[in-house]
């Protein structure tokens, strides 16, 4: 991971913003920068300057990890010490203006921070720089992305092997993240949703002690972390004969991802993915039953920008990692999701998921 | 769970803070003070009113959880949400001076709601309120927490199973995860730790892709979330024949984990229940290598209030639910902890894990 040339990137990135440093402690954020993978960071960033500030528990862990800046390891929270150093060195180093992450940094420590800080140091709210920088993927992370598609992939064979009438939902999801684990995973990248019957209507339907019932479809959503980064796939198996309605419902959700995978490419807005998969759920009488947006972003995070949905103008760069994931979830009868992530290029895009779309009937 | 009882303590609390309401955004907060499980929601609390705010996909939950509260399904986030009721409503209602909690709402959402609201309305940061109501459990709660620490408990039999010195620290952690999943546990309560041989010396050694050696400590420490409630335990098991000083090392821990319990009642400081367990294993030569504190309280949240630290001088209270935990780490040796959850009581406590503490030799 080139983690000097992000640190030099998002310095760069500093005057022309009219500021003279940024405060970072947002996780992902700090793991995007420097490496660190443990949950007490913060980092400072002048023009000329990378400072990591952790807590002794993780003295080792960051001699190890961290890349690209001097580590400063406190007996006070990070954030304090970066204040502390702050107070010190800001006047020296000419640091007037520091920039904080205003969506990750509660009211409470923005205060902390303040108290701490010299009179001659104002806090603004930065634009999400490194948030932006992230949604493009270089070659080393899309490595990590396509390695964790195909562990998250694999799991589909323990799915369909727990998956029979009469089993719970938990069991089925206990048997994926134990292959999971086995898989190398370092866990799963959200609560596994495996939504059975007329459960599959709810688009968040995590994994219950609801038995698989006799006939019905069964959305099974879920993914892994590996080496730090996301994976994010849906498939939606039957139990028991598909009725024609349910066949066509599915082959309306099916036609609708295919549709908007093929829309994907460089230059084209978020939303008009999104259009291109509800235009055909609505052709199909479905689309007041697709209730939620067509993607997100996937890296480090599971969800990240760009959102794609209705109306969004974000222009679809090379490198964006995203999921595809439209569906039709009708009330008290049952829904269906398909979900690929796919890489944006030049003139299209490239599925990572490998699985097959048809539908699978147990 | 007596909800109402929870939000009408809350509503007779806002007068003393010199509060006209306060807006809630914490997901346990509100999960306490609510029953609502989902992720999406916000509760604005008056003197005389409780509002439930979330989106259109949590609608039909809302219906089924949220107790005490009229429920607002709105189109934009809840914060959004609550944000447009409140410049719509404060007037009338006389409320000018709205607390916020200022240890989870970001600088970014307050500057919004900021925006949202009439000039006529004050945010203050109010003091934690509800977090000092919830480190006092009610019946309910203690009867959750018991089921989640026999179920967490259980789990230790599956550990024992799979240890053996050649199988990885992550197929252990595995089947540790499976078999909390078959016992109906919704998930994990943080990420287990299997930390084996030097690893054992780590505080925080989540399971790795390390083999169990031939000899030498592991630390064990995982808890299932049950009902909503957490649980949280660790026993150290030995591979291979302990020579004399591992012997030694366990039973000063042990000791002075016994010691910690015997120490807690209500009365008493936090701060002194660290002392007991600190003063012994000082008492053995080991007290420099007790790198953490002594415990922490458990619920709702795998961490909560009150934190078993040196120099705390929180008054422990009958309700409380902590974890006793001290521990020695042997940097490149390999390190013991031992940790049970208990209820404080009016002359003592009662310990709920009911787990062996003697050494277990694999």
């Amino acid at each position: 991971m080139d983690y000097q040339g992000r640190q030099r990137r998002l310095q760069s990135q500093l005057a022309p913003q009219r500021l003279d440093g940024l405060l970072i402690i947002h996780p992902p954020n700090i793991r995007y920068l420097c490496g660190f993978t443990g949950s007490a960071g913060a980092i400072v960033v002048t023009e000329s300057k990378s400072l990591f500030f952790t807590d002794g528990r993780y003295k080792e862990q960051a001699g190890v990890e961290v890349k690209g800046a001097r580590i400063v390891v406190a007996r006070k929270s990070p954030l304090a010490a970066a204040g502390e150093w702050l107070a010190e060195n800001a006047k020296k180093l000419g640091v007037k203006t520091l920039g904080i992450e205003a969506e990750h940094l509660s009211v409470a420590d923005r205060s902390r921070l303040a108290m701490a800080l010299s009179s001659g140091l104002r806090l603004r709210s930065a634009p999400p720089l490194i948030e932006q920088a992230r949604m493009i993927k270089d070659g080393d992370e899309i490595d990590r992305l396509r390695a964790a598609v195909l562990v998250g992939a694999s799991l589909f064979d323990a799915v369909l092997k727990a998956m029979r009438p009469g089993v719970k939902e938990a069991e089925v999801a206990a048997k994926v993240e134990y292959a999971a684990r086995r898989a190398g995973a370092e866990g799963m990248s959200f609560d596994t949703i495996i939504a059975s019957g007329p459960r599959s209507a709810l688009p968040h339907g995590r994994a219950s002690e609801a038995a698989i019932p006799a006939n019905g479809f069964v959305v099974c959503d879920f993914g892994v972390i590996l080496a730090g980064y996301c994976s994010d796939m849906t498939r939606t198996v039957r139990v028991g004969r598909p009725g024609p309605e349910a066949r066509r419902i599915y082959a309306a959700v099916r036609d609708a991802q295919q549709a908007a995978v093929e829309t994907v490419r460089a230059g084209i807005s978020a939303g008009a993915v999104d259009r291109s998969a509800r235009k055909i759920l609505q052709n199909r009488h479905l689309g007041k039953y697709f209730t939620h947006s067509t993607g997100h972003g996937v890296g480090l995070e599971i969800h990240e920008a760009p959102r794609l949905a209705a109306g969004q103008e974000d222009v679809l760069q090379p490198g964006m990692v995203i999921t595809i994931e439209p569906g039709a979830y009708i009330p008290g009868v049952g829904g269906v999701r398909i979900e690929d992530m796919v890489v944006v290029t030049e003139h299209g895009c490239q599925v990572l998921t490998p699985t097959e779309k048809e539908l699978i009937t147990i």
